[in-house]
């Protein structure tokens, strides 16, 4: 503490990321990074670009990003916001959005960002129980609030919710916004951006970190009605006028536009986390069914966190999150093939030495 | 407006930055970019980084980068803090240590974002005027007051305020944050974070966008008390992990090593400034004595408006404010001895044909 200290920061509770090791040889499946890299093209045009200009500001609107994006998902540009990783969009979105007199709904069990951002922008909040198999239950959700967000699939259970059911939540909860986060769903969820047309309460946040492994880039969107659109933008003008470089627009751009790569790798990383979870079933793991690009996985006779230092002893790196209910589970991002492979050995090597 | 905004959105006047054309062929005089470009060390080690790793994310804390610059300034690293461009770090010091419950003082004239940030974080605020030769009087600022913040040199007025006056200022205003926005500063100023270790109370922020010619890559920083950036670090953790990606900060990294190359692109811009100060002088300008990379200045005969909408007509672009006090000045970035040459000959036209 310090006098100097507005008082809403000692009140925080920053977010902690998982790790990001210095050192290499490591199998890193903590963060649910892609394993594979961006598209070839991205390369190309990030190559082709550091010589243009990097002494003059990017375009504050980045016009040519929110074009691809809106061409890709079949919107106008004016139902597009774009920001500096989807965190910048959910921040922006909090604030934004989701700060009205009744508190805002989310998951008990869910990004632990939200009630972050809750703090930051002394948003009031109310925790809705997963039910005891982890799953959203809409219905839970009817009751008066400033607005509801929730990650399809969730996080970090991987469980999705299917399309109809988000929309019968947005047909009954007309009177705020509700957030669905789409930070894993081209690995098998359904998008709920064809129904921003239809619902002026729905906004869509998506990553280009996971499915177009740019997570270094840093590039988010957000799509819904242009009204929402209109008011995430004034909160970014109010914030940051470009907060995307020159090279993260352009490579984005190009990682938007090449599909074929996108669908490829995403089919390489279903087929990957079939085969993961199946091997972990086969060492004694309750597997989560997950359609993100990562398991959660508890197993009956083994602690979560001793499980996890084990593996670390053996250069692995998984995810523990030491939460109620959750605690005695490990979020696994799907690697290559290989690293998976290596995982299953490890853990056997551990399970049953 | 729609009900699904937060309060605050209606409240906002989002900043407009300069323009950023989308044609070629044009001299661009208006948003204080370096005419030329970042150290070739920069270019080299963005080409060398763009195959590695692109897929991960960026260390959170970028701590190579604040390395860099804690040695270049001679200071700790627990003493830097760093940002997607010294506006976001600007926003995060705002919310961070500038919300109190007195109000907040700056200039009636200076960056026109400063009044933008206490709306969108409910910050109450006076503005000084500064004195009728367009200076701050440090003597105005002796009153009860949440927090002081201006640019040295000032902007749009490029006058720089000399280091003993910024230290009793310091001295005499002990209960609240001094922030000197030092954007500027490398054109001839002098930089007030030799006084970081004295005064708990000093934050001096800086960019990479002007002297390191790297407005494309979004990259600034804070120098102060340990303190006082572990305030800004609790923000920037509660609203984004990831800020800076991966190639800002190894190009950030580089630019701020090579002095050699920044020593001399600054000493060329001051060098051209006075060539363009001169000439301002000889068609009849009032010029300000400018220690930035730009000139504010008035001509007694020509309307400042419309002098820009002459000057855009001829393919050259300056900033004009259509503020109270300095709508007849326009502001003009310092380009090359070429442009300049240019933009003079082009004011010849106008004002003497």
């Amino acid at each position: 503490m310090s006098k100097y200290w507005s008082p809403v920061v000692q009140e925080l509770t920053p977010y902690a990321p998982g790790e990001q090791p210095r050192i290499s040889n490591v199998i890193k499946l903590n963060t649910n990074e892609n394993p594979y890299g961006p598209s070839p093209l991205v390369l190309a045009v990030l190559t082709d670009n550091i010589e243009k200009g990097l002494r003059l500001y990017p375009d504050p609107d980045a016009s040519t990003l929110k074009a691809a994006i809106a061409k890709n998902f079949s919107v106008r540009p004016a139902q597009v916001f774009v920001g500096n990783g989807s965190d910048e969009v959910l921040a922006h979105t909090f604030q934004a959005l989701l700060k009205h007199p009744d508190p805002i709904l989310f998951p008990d069990i869910t990004y632990s960002f939200y009630p972050v951002y809750c703090r930051l922008y002394g948003i009031d909040y109310q925790t809705i129980p997963l039910t005891e198999s982890f799953e959203i239950s809409t219905g839970d959700y009817l009751r008066k609030n400033g607005g509801i967000i929730f990650p399809n699939p969730n996080a970090p259970t991987g469980i999705a919710m299917p399309l109809a059911s988000i929309e019968s939540l947005l047909m009954s909860n007309p009177d705020s916004v509700v957030v669905i986060d789409e930070a894993y769903v081209d690995f098998g969820g359904e998008t709920a951006i064809g129904l921003v047309d239809q619902y002026p309460n729905l906004l869509v946040v998506q990553t280009l970190s996971k499915s177009r492994s740019l997570a270094g880039l840093r590039v988010g969107c957000a799509i819904g009605n242009a009204k929402l659109i209109e008011a995430l933008e004034r909160v970014k003008n109010s914030f940051n006028s470009y907060p995307l470089d020159r090279l993260a627009i352009v490579g984005a751009v190009a990682a938007v536009e090449d599909r074929g790569y996108f669908e490829q790798t995403c089919r390489t990383i279903v087929s990957s986390r079939e085969a993961l979870s199946t091997g972990l079933k086969q060492l004694g793991f309750e597997v989560l069914p997950s359609k993100a690009n990562f398991i959660f996985a508890r197993h009956p006779k083994a602690d979560a966190s001793r499980l996890a230092q084990s593996l670390r002893e053996k250069a692995i790196l998984v995810r523990h999150f030491p939460y109620d209910r959750i605690d005695q589970f490990l979020r696994i991002s799907v690697g290559t093939d290989e690293e998976c492979a290596a995982l299953i050995v490890a853990l056997k090597d551990i399970l049953y030495p």
